[in-house]
């Protein structure tokens, strides 16, 4: 059996999870393969640190080359995190002819041409499906089998820390200060949450689903963006006596070839089917004129469920390369 | 620009939804496959009955050979629903070289080894997406960038026509001889709903889904089937009473490698999320070892939504001739 390398970018939360995905289920990810998948080397800052996974002698590297200018390396996961250096290290590792999966939204967000247009070029994928919603496989979706569709509306709750708040406000009538500091404390959300509840995070994955679903790309910058930082607990109190909870909502319109598209809290009402979505859960709906509506559930965060994502896009590009030699 | 000629074996609801998709949305589709896409034949027993769709001349035809012996076409839509003659149709299509797209639950769950070798000894690929869930892309994400993940569990509302009576009986305390009639005056029920109501049709759609899910083919007569037709106004009125909602559910659990199976009416509570899922609509919930619990949700009939699966696994048959042309 043929193996493919795979070079990891990154092992931190993503990379251990992605790591731990292919551990725990390698067996069924060879056979669906068709060869052996390795994660050979892992680029990290430090190779002497203690981590929670313990890796074969030789596959911590502190040197980036030694994956993207490797030659024994088909794949490069990159789960960085960050625009830059994660966004150079990308084009290099593409312009190197290989495939390239990444999780990393900030980067696929600012330089989404470039990258794609590097990957068409040297003829070899980029697959960001664990940019956008963690688990739950949108990208794939909307550009493979439900792509014989012209999208009219993508909608969605795609930031799992402003969605852990807002429902901590709501169903525990707290401050939004109070219930940050205790996200902070669980690991729920960054010591400096500024891209999240700002609602940043949401944009760059705006960008992406629209750029994939409606082929038009709009620069995370350039979409109207409003977080949950200013949402009192007053807010949140009229929109309970209203019927309503409040969500942070990623949408996209495209009405006769007009995109309109923003990020912002909006008041649904309790019946709508986003309303019930809680905590750390994502959920994405899209409209298309053939299906119709779809909505897609899962877990937008978590080691293991963007491992999901990241480890099923290495198989899929795996596969791929099995196919090929 | 190449062009991929496509015969469709079938004229009914969803070949002519499939069709329609195509004329719809015609030039993104031939942008995503990189080459035009041609429905150059369509099966049908009566050429000169007239249709909701026109086709050009030349294109309809009573001469199923013209179809899977024409070595002009790439790739067949078998639409015809049935086991047989669909199984041998495809068959001797994928002997022929032909990649066959199909919305064929019935044909795929009772020959689904014999199917998938034809394809696999030919080299040719078997999409079966418009076969489980309509629109909802749930077979695709499961074999692809699902991959990765051992499956704990699948559970289902597989069957539109069930959801709707049951629906009906509930929010308007119907009987079930009631509703029954009156779907079939709608067009949601067939003229004979054995199928349907006894729990058949998901029987076969979840035979398919446990096969791709857990790589273990379970014939659908094997499967513990119970419908709805049993189902009384008493029955529905307990669940209401005891704050709960009757569902035809399609489960299947994957405990340490030991499957079980059934499909049957179940009265879930009505916070359990696949309880607020109604009419026609369907719904999925997945577990898997690496991602956790996703749902994916939307129409799982009709003749676009299906139209849309079809067209889609076509477009994807399509690419990958394109690209190996």
């Amino acid at each position: 059996m043929k193996t493919i390398k795979v070079g990891m970018l990154g092992f931190g939360n993503v990379g251990t999870g992605t790591y731990q995905t292919l551990e725990m289920n390698r067996e069924l990810i060879e056979k669906h393969v068709g060869a052996s998948v390795e994660i050979s080397k892992i680029l990290v800052n430090d190779v002497t640190k203690p981590r929670q996974v313990v890796t074969p002698d030789g596959v911590l590297t502190d040197n980036v080359a030694d994956i993207i200018d490797n030659p024994e390396i088909d794949i490069v996961a990159e789960v960085l995190g960050g625009i830059e250096p994660a966004s150079e290290y990308m084009l290099k590792a593409l312009n190197n002819g290989k495939h390239v999966v990444t999780a990393n939204k900030a980067a696929v967000a600012a330089n989404y041409d470039k990258l794609f247009k590097a990957a068409a070029d040297n003829d070899v994928s980029l697959r960001p499906e664990a940019c956008v919603a963690g688990g739950i496989p949108i990208l794939n979706a909307i550009t493979t089998v439900l792509g014989a569709n012209k999208f009219d509306e993508i909608l969605g709750i795609l930031n799992g820390t402003t969605n852990y708040i807002l429902t901590q406000m709501t169903d525990n009538g707290l401050d939004y200060a109070d219930v940050l500091k205790d996200a902070q404390a669980k690991g729920f959300a960054e010591a400096d949450p500024t891209a999240d509840v700002e609602g940043i995070d949401a944009a760059n994955k705006l960008s992406i689903m629209m750029a994939l679903a409606f082929g038009h790309y709009v620069h995370p910058d350039d979409i109207p963006t409003e977080g949950i930082s200013k949402i009192t607990k007053a807010d949140i109190d009229k929109a309970t006596a209203d019927g309503c909870k409040i969500k942070l909502i990623a949408s996209a319109k495209n009405e006769d070839g007009k995109l309109s598209y923003s990020v912002k809290p909006v008041a649904l009402p309790t019946d709508h089917p986003l309303a019930s979505v809680s905590n750390e859960f994502n959920a994405v709906f899209v409209k298309g004129n053939a299906v119709g509506e779809l909505m897609f559930y899962g877990k937008g965060a978590g080691p293991l469920p963007t491992g999901s994502a990241v480890m099923g896009d290495i198989l899929m590009a795996a596969k791929e390369i099995a196919e090929s030699k």
